[in-house]
């Protein structure tokens, strides 16, 4: 293991996280707010800390995938950590494990909170709160690449661990400039979403968290009742836009440099379109009854819909008193998620339409047992080796998942609680059923239960492998 | 398709269930109960159709894997509706979908009844109820392979459609042979079990019925609650059966051929008995304030763990108001299931090994990605067509239990009901939790849900693919 590169770049996040805290601390300027000193007690620590270990270039710049995978766990334990420090020193989450639960909330751009009134805390916090969603939706190492010359070695492992989906393709020969061109897309949808929220009359403040918490697909909300009290104009922008973060970054790309044959050929984007589209039909059609006429059950289902599968997570409505059909469907979008190249969380689009496209495959091997038929998608041949990781995940996916609920059983609430907290944290979504329902929050689990739930939080955003990685004794072995 | 092989083999299956109902016309005769005309009418029309298509030998033995498959998703179809003509002829089930919700229930060893008052029931259909947990244990086309004569081309296509389990092997060359030595194991330990129950002064009646289920993994009672109301001993008798026929019966042969060394170098065999060992206690560990003494705890959460693990579905109380984590143990145990090669359901023991396995190689593929690792098991390498296999079957698991859910859920029951309902059916175990508790039946659904449900308990018997394979156009395509 190189350990020498691993702590450079460590270094380096520690930077950047001390300059992500620079706008709250204006923020806090701005309102004049007593908490200000927090954020700059953890920039002096960031940098104290960063600093020395990003200070000189490693001569090894050995850097294969087992360094990528324990560089990203790490990078993301660490900014976890210290991000929860400014919630800590403010006093406005006292407890550990609590502030540890929301700051990886917020960089896993889950949106789960286990405070019960946000409208109370100081407006530096909330904006920090919903700045993390940004900064963890398209990935802190994949921002580091775009600025950092490279240091050698394969930088693609670091953003392969990083970047969500069964397959990362460069979109231009260098790393570098896949990183850049990736955060210019999200810099301009950012900025497009913010003046359309401003032109319908929604505070600047409100509406630079609220593009926040959709851009990164998080959910934080500065209001108790998350978006429920902004006008219809706003709630139809952020569904629009929540929908727009779901999508492959790549179609973007390909939209902007005017290959839109091409664009409009990925596969993913039109599942991911009609899953949503016969959601959204069907949910109105099962709720139209709940409100007054269908124009506003259809508004409401859209928003509800493009929330869940986006995993964003934000809610203009109590779902959760919904009636079965729509609840189950909106548990099985929890596990569809958004398209990979995005920064939704979830299983991801395209790995369902492989595995679709698999057992589809596997009942024909059974009609001709000599043909040998390859999965295509988009036109293309997909790897063996892309089936082959993209079938372990779901296996490893499956018994992660099934093994947490077993975990918060110990604290004796229900189980479809239990099931849809693991089932929110560990899709990035935010907010489950029940006791976990929109209108509630995970402050009823025990402290080890949270933990769980942390854990899941991390592992659904890095995809599993990374973080588990950590736990394998190979991983520490010279060799 | 050769439709004439398969003709010649549903034929002689019909003729089978005709035989196999005699047993339950003496049952009649001697109560003197009018609903052995059912029985015999029943027989009538099986022969009627049955001797015409097994008089004649077909000429053209082409028989794949195509076949194989096609002849045992239609068997299975064909000896439901016939079965299922008894309870309408008596009218002990008059509705149609009910019927064959009940009998399908019965074929596959699932034991989920919408009967609320089974003890009002004559006992020629109860004897013929349990009767069909006896059949559909270990298969009547393993049953049919035994006694017929090989029609030539592979037979062991047909055995593969219909025992459970990642792979099946021929315990000897001949799969005729095979045949017997399984039918032979399974009626030895059938007629030893009877005997232990009758020691216990259970009455032969309640002896042979209550055997029948324990054998097949069914669970249909004829008593309203289940196993309750028997002794401590019989409950004994009952919990060690249990998972005697959960163990693969390879592991019977090679005790019986006296090489036991061989037998329990089964790596199945001791991953089912340690699941089973940590579920009892952390259940008994659970659950001891709910029962007077430890060992009563002990003895009801030994109960509950096999009867659910090997997806028989007894019960001896109402697990349903246990507390939450052990509630979420016996949910996570109903997906294990018995071991392959056993007359138990699930997704089975040794898929979960080799999945296992598969993740484990994952991440050592990451930490040495030039390294070719294989899969082991039982000292011998796992072909990658055995694990390939594995991952997919997994995968149509999940996408056919979420969909099932789906449409369970325009009911409008809760969550957990839909959700343990095809969980309880799709792996053949019988009672689920809440509405479709021990306590309760499966009448509440609607007949659609029924017919989803029906389809998954034969779906779950099969192991999916040869009833998947009826709605593939190809499968009917001549080629």
């Amino acid at each position: 293991m190189n350990y020498r590169i691993i702590g450079y770049i460590l270094g380096w996040v520690l930077i950047l996280e001390a300059l992500f805290m620079i706008p709250s601390c204006l923020v806090g300027l701005l309102y004049q707010e007593s908490e200000i000193t927090a954020f700059l007690l953890t920039i002096f620590i960031c940098l104290l800390i960063g600093v020395p270990f990003a200070y000189k270039k490693p001569r090894n710049k050995v850097f294969y995938i087992r360094e990528g995978f324990v560089t990203v766990a790490f990078s993301w334990i660490v900014m976890s950590i210290m991000g929860a420090l400014p919630f800590l020193f403010s006093k406005t989450i006292p407890n550990v494990i609590d502030a540890l639960f929301e700051t990886v909330s917020g960089f896993t751009t889950t949106g789960a909170s286990i405070l019960p009134d946000v409208e109370s805390l100081p407006k530096c916090i909330l904006f920090w709160r919903s700045f993390t969603h940004w900064i963890g939706g398209m990935g802190v190492l994949v921002f580091l690449l775009s600025i950092l010359p490279e240091v050698g070695g394969s930088h693609m492992n670091l953003m392969k661990a990083e970047s969500p989906g069964p397959s990362v393709t460069r979109l231009v020969p260098k790393v570098k400039s896949t990183a850049k061109i990736l955060y210019g897309i999200y810099m301009g949808m950012t900025v497009l979403q913010i003046i359309l929220l401003l032109l319908g009359k929604m505070p600047l403040f409100d509406a630079l968290t609220t593009t926040f918490g959709t851009a990164g697909t998080g959910g934080f909300g500065i209001k108790n009742d998350s978006i429920a009290g902004y006008s219809t104009y706003i709630q139809v922008v952020v569904t629009i836009f929540m929908i727009l973060f779901g999508i492959n970054f790549n179609v973007y790309f390909l939209l902007f440099i005017k290959r839109s044959k091409q664009a409009f050929k990925i596969e993913e984007l039109w599942w991911y379109l009609a899953i949503i589209g016969c959601a959204i039909l069907i949910i109105t059609w099962n709720i139209r009854g709940l409100y007054g006429t269908i124009p506003e059950a259809f508004q409401q289902s859209a928003f509800q819909v493009a929330s869940i599968i986006t995993t964003t997570g934000f809610a203009t409505t109590d779902f959760n008193i919904w009636p079965q059909a729509s609840r189950t469907i909106l548990v099985m979008l929890m596990f569809v998620g958004a398209c990979a190249g995005s920064t939704g969380g979830g299983i991801k689009v395209s790995r369902f339409v492989i595995l679709l496209k698999t057992v589809n495959k596997e009942l024909h091997q059974f009609l001709h047992p000599k043909s040998v038929k390859k999965i295509k998608m988009d036109g293309k041949m997909v790897e063996h080796e892309v089936v082959r990781s993209t079938n372990v995940f779901m296996i490893t996916y499956i018994l992660i998942f099934s093994f947490s609920i077993l975990l918060l059983a110990f604290d004796n609430h229900d189980l479809i609680t239990n099931f849809t907290a693991v089932a929110a944290t560990f899709n990035n979504i935010g907010p489950g059923l029940e006791l976990v329902g929109p209108a509630s929050n995970f402050s009823i689990f025990s402290g080890g239960a949270k933990l769980v739930l942390t854990f899941d939080m991390l592992a659904g955003r890095l995809e599993i492998f990374p973080l588990l990685l950590l736990f394998v004794k190979d991983t520490w072995k010279k060799f």
